[in-house]
């Protein structure tokens, strides 16, 4: 009898501690949809960078599965689906849903806006995380910064653009506010699938295009067929946006939520240091291998009217909703104050510079 | 008997469980010894920052506590604490190591060097991080970005700076190699202990000095009595460092050493967005405060005898270690590449702005 209760109790015991040992470390598996292809170059490399940190920091407490759009097939679905908790993230532009919320355009990068660095002031310093806060609540989501391209390049154009009147009819690749600016100055700006952009430049459909920078252009071989290459202003530090769905966020224990919003704060940030990189990188092997390709500046006219025609259509959505004012006067405020400090420090430093 | 058997199998059961519960749920307990005074603005909030983010994400398995110098009393002495393990961790600047170890000089910033995103770009694609964990594997450390200051300022001075006449005798308080790269032009550089520097000025003991940037210059008052503050060239994207004990590391497990790497790169992208912020606000502080301040770059003719006194110094510190030489390349191959990309985008960018 002895005997037997002692193996009984050993039994229990075992039992017990594994219990112990599987509340403690119950696995929760999450699925992440992203509005990028599979193995997308940098973006993709975000998403995954994310995931991995959360895995190994959670010693796989928590596991997120991303499904590309190959899988999903709703890359401009990604905020509906993780709206209605269908997935538990999203990683994709918050630009992309001006359509269903206005609020939500102001989040990415805006024309003349903020650089990398500055962007990155406003929202962790500067009120910029509590103003997004406000406007994806709203669909019952978190947002959170999914890391910066950089400064993204004005384009790859066929003819050279001497003057405002260059503008006038160009056919121009060029999505969303930023081509309803340009559309201002007479440009017909239309959007045209990744995979069919090449051809249309090639076969003039279109005039120009606008794309990212040399570390997602060089693969797209736009430097082939057209010489000239434009330094942008219409996304002067473009902000990838992590969704999270709140119920799914709330349910996990407060040291997963943690590890979650640091893994993406953390690949966000390394996304930039990697776009900052691959445009060094790819920027280098086109001016080797195109040493035809032209870099240059818009002559000043057209950057003046550019402004002027971002202006008044930004004056626009400030009579729209109270919020979206609020967040227009805080990046218009913020702009102000860190770009004179931008000013006297990297530009005065860079402009004294023979490198 | 039976229930006397099934209260000793609670009994044990209860034992058992809670055993197994403090087995994964063992807490190291860490100390970290920082180059700053206690609450030291911008640096010591990096430390906080970081060990915040371990206490949480770890569930409080890591609990790291912070001695400032105000403790430890020996704020150069950081480093051989670290290296002894009679602290785990430490959070100072690597160039302040350079008597010690030249090869630690090159991970904080160099004069004419990278600004912060390239700086960053560098350590995490660009070869940065293995050429510092080679340094300091020689002595028995793992060294990890700490937090970047941004572009630091060139200093504020007495006088304006019309020509390279006006540097000769300048007695001017800016440590370490920028101190000799001056003192090549003839300028009589001296370090003076932080608490001393607004009087060595106002009484004229010194005529200059360099300190950081408005984000920590503002609390030092040195606007009220020396009128021209000059652009950097000196330490454009100074990063602090963390120090870790690596045998004191490798005795963590591995997902605590995960949560540890991650919330150090953390709070150290944080520290830029951080102090791009504080010199934004601080500096428009100065601006309405103080409005007789002039902000002004050095005359070409300085920077250029700056830049050549730059490049003869480096140039002697490639022949006394092949590793040196090693870092010095790969600094400077980067530097190029990475500078062509920052002259198309965000400095063109800049230069077209009217903000």
């Amino acid at each position: 009898m002895k005997k037997i209760t002692l193996t009984l109790v050993s039994l229990l015991i075992a039992a017990a501690s594994s219990q112990s040992a599987l509340a403690a470390e119950k696995v929760y598996r999450w699925k992440l949809a992203e509005t990028w292809p599979t193995n997308f170059p940098v973006f993709g490399d975000a998403t995954k960078n994310m995931a991995k940190m959360v895995k190994e920091m959670s010693n796989g407490r928590l596991i997120i599965k991303i499904h590309s759009k190959n899988k999903h097939k709703a890359p401009l679905g990604v905020f509906d689906m993780v709206k209605a908790g269908q997935y538990q993230m999203g990683h994709s532009a918050a630009y992309y849903w001006k359509g269903k919320d206005i609020n939500t355009m102001f989040f990415t990068t805006m024309p003349f806006g903020m650089i990398a660095p500055e962007s990155y002031a406003w929202f962790y310093y500067g009120g910029g995380m509590e103003l997004m806060e406000k406007v994806f609540s709203r669909h019952n989501m978190l947002s959170f910064p999914g890391g910066n391209t950089g400064n993204q390049m004005g384009g790859w154009f066929k003819k050279e653009i001497k003057s405002l009147e260059d503008l006038k009819g160009l056919k121009m690749r060029i999505p969303g506010f930023a081509g309803e600016v340009l559309a201002e100055l007479g440009a017909k700006p239309t959007n045209i699938p990744a995979g069919e952009l090449y051809t249309a430049l090639e076969r003039n459909t279109i005039d120009a295009l606008e794309w990212v920078g040399p570390s997602l252009d060089l693969r797209m071989g736009f430097h082939k067929i057209a010489p000239f290459y434009y330094t942008g202003w219409h996304e002067p530090g473009a902000e990838l946006h992590f969704m999270v769905n709140k119920r799914a966020f709330n349910s996990l224990p407060k040291d997963l939520q943690k590890i979650l919003t640091i893994a993406m704060k953390a690949s966000a940030y390394d996304m930039y240091a990697q776009s900052v990189h691959e445009s060094g990188k790819n920027l280098a092997s086109i001016n080797k291998d195109y040493p035809n390709i032209q870099i240059k500046t818009f002559p000043k006219e057209v950057m003046s009217a550019l402004r002027a025609a971002n202006k008044k259509l930004i004056s626009q959505f400030e009579q729209k909703d109270p919020l979206t004012k609020e967040i227009i006067k805080s990046q218009r405020d913020y702009l102000k104050q860190v770009r004179a400090w931008t000013k006297i420090s990297d530009q005065a430093y860079l402009n004294s510079s023979e490198d």
